[in-house]
């Protein structure tokens, strides 16, 4: 049997998924990919929240990452990152690396930086020095969801700042609203809450985005989002796309259609409370304080004695595969992701199996009551 | 039935490599794709003809063109490129939108630079002046076929330049070799002679590039190949991979080696010289001199008369599919790609399909015999 894939991305293809993607190889100068590349990036949009362009690179997230700072920004740009953990890290050391003057504004791991925070140190600097604030929208290393929408209020008014969402493990899972929220610019990667193998990176602008990639000096040319809104408007990326990953995103879309997006949502939502319902059983304890639990991923600190890699074996041995902890948390935390196409039942075994594992590593635990309290939350 | 896809990528994928890209997904940090890595990159590295690392990062051959750069050279840095068409003249493209100097060699289309050209070139800089030459190996829009050993010996000798090559439509399908050509970075994309989908980009480094990886100061992070490097020592990527991608890739490489390397380029070259034999009874020209004329995609000048749009449709409605011309050579010529998992037999489908379809057009010529001299080549 295959192992029950609970890592935060990639996630488990649906047969459905699988089935497209073995299918026969298309030219993608001609009118069927067109045609594909019509249906795909108009169903992404309800996702994106946007009326705009989605656009498709071939790339991971972190490409969709560089393509933000190389698209929106000049070198020496100030913008404000925040870090709440690895992910908001990484985005912070891709805009070092191309040389903007980065400020982190750095929280504890499971925290979120809220938006008084923000505008505190937004005030720090005079008006229009800040031309970026980089936000992750959720934080996969911390299982922690952003208040986005008031973060972006904040980089707005208190700064007139372009306001970049790195949404890889949180867009399909969660509402975002690009036009609605005022965010500027929104990317994410095919492979988590949209149930596609990876290798797409997506993201989307704002007006205010794409004027600033008119006026951004950074060189740029494979990420270049002119060239791809260019070749879009007739049905075709710059160059060659990963077609057999847009056909499996293009069925994906259509599971996604069927369920609704809101259920969707609702489902990721639920699935959340499962796993920290049941982990609380367990006696473990959930990184992210609840009001900014994520409905995607959860880390969970292990107790005194017990081995993430230990316990991930044992976990492995009984047909559940989940993620370690990140950074400072690897010693200590483990991570199980609920995105995509995984379903509260799979979540059931999962708790299950982490009872039982806990159990082996000399925790007195209820692996049933776990699974009760889970079950509660569905 | 499917088409006969004979557009130079993306090629038409076997039916085991379809079935891998079907497999459930695996993390990109477990034992499973740590053997996977290992298994893929060290059979990559006699197509490559090197004993060094392969790198693939997700992305399109244009992403590794860009990776090639990045990695490479400084801002201002003096590079030349030869350019033989579009795919030399979007390489030189990249240099420049990275702010490196290009000077662009240029040849008219179908004809390849020589040794000569190149050194000439060179001889009007002040020795050392000259830090890359960005070598097409096999020009996708014209199919000609550069002499990239003796370029590269060239480059070396009367510049000491690094040596950069894109084998994206040549790599797999005609003999290369990194360390034994004095080439300095090689690359090349899945999509092609590979028999994988798009969206992996490959590349490999001499020792001399590492070293200027090392001491190159223009800005990345994506392609990155310190990074790549650094976790390709465990068995893993900086970031996420497109592992369906990679699971193709492998059973393609299955493939290769099943059929044995030298044969593989063998049944290259008669692929092409059949295509070459059959068309020229047909009464097309090819564009490419003999001695030039490339294994894997052949550029064919349409008479007077005969719009290239208007015989794909036919082609198309005899079952195959070719390429356009590109460039000035959008309205007069036709490609036709045999590259790949693509068969002598089904070279032999397409040279009658295209004689038929000539005929429709109002050419009296003989379907019939172009195949006799198209099987003559076989």
């Amino acid at each position: 049997m295959e192992p029950l894939l609970l890592i935060p991305g990639p996630t488990p293809l649906p047969q459905e998924v699988r089935d497209a993607l073995a299918r026969p190889m298309i030219g993608h100068r001609g009118e069927a990919f067109a045609t594909l590349y019509r249906r795909v990036t108009a169903r992404l949009k309800p996702l994106f929240g946007t009326g705009q362009e989605v656009l498709i690179f071939p790339g991971s997230g972190t490409g969709a990452m560089e393509a933000a700072v190389v698209n929106l920004f000049s070198p020496g740009d100030r913008v404000v990152a925040l870090v709440a953990g690895d992910f908001g890290a990484r985005f912070a050391a891709i805009a070092d690396a191309f040389g903007l003057a980065v400020d982190r504004l750095e929280v504890p791991w499971g925290w979120v930086v809220s938006p008084e925070a923000l505008r505190d140190r937004l005030r720090t600097y005079p008006p229009g020095e800040v031309r970026g604030v980089l936000i992750t929208h959720n934080e996969t290393s911390t299982g922690a969801l952003s208040p986005v929408q008031e973060l972006a209020r904040v980089a707005h008014q208190e700064a007139g700042a372009l306001v970049v969402v790195d949404a890889v493990s949180g867009l399909g899972g969660a509402p975002l609203a690009l036009d609605g929220w005022g965010i500027d610019l929104l990317l994410t990667a095919s492979q988590k809450c949209l149930m596609t193998p990876p290798g797409l990176a997506l993201l989307a602008l704002s007006p205010t985005a794409w004027e600033a990639a008119e006026r951004a000096r950074l060189p740029r040319s494979y990420w270049d989002v002119r060239e791809a809104r260019r070749f879009g408007a007739r049905g075709e990326t710059p160059y060659t796309p990963a077609v057999s990953l847009w056909f499996a995103l293009d069925r994906a879309l259509d599971l996604i259609e069927r369920e609704g997006l809101d259920a969707v949502f609702e489902r990721h939502r639920r699935m959340g409370a499962m796993v920290r319902a049941g982990a609380r059983v367990l006696g473990l304890q959930v990184l992210a304080g609840e009001e900014h639990a994520s409905p995607t991923v959860t880390c969970l600190l292990l107790p005194e004695g017990v081995e993430p890699a230990a316990l991930r074996r044992s976990l492995r041995e009984r047909g559940v595969e989940v993620a370690g902890g990140q950074g400072a948390l690897k010693g200590s935390a483990i991570r199980i992701a609920h995105m995509g196409a995984t379903r509260p039942q799979d979540l059931l075994v999962a708790v299950e199996a982490l009872g039982e594992a806990l159990r082996e590593h000399g925790r007195d635990v209820s692996p049933q009551a776990a699974v009760e309290a889970a079950r509660a939350q569905a």
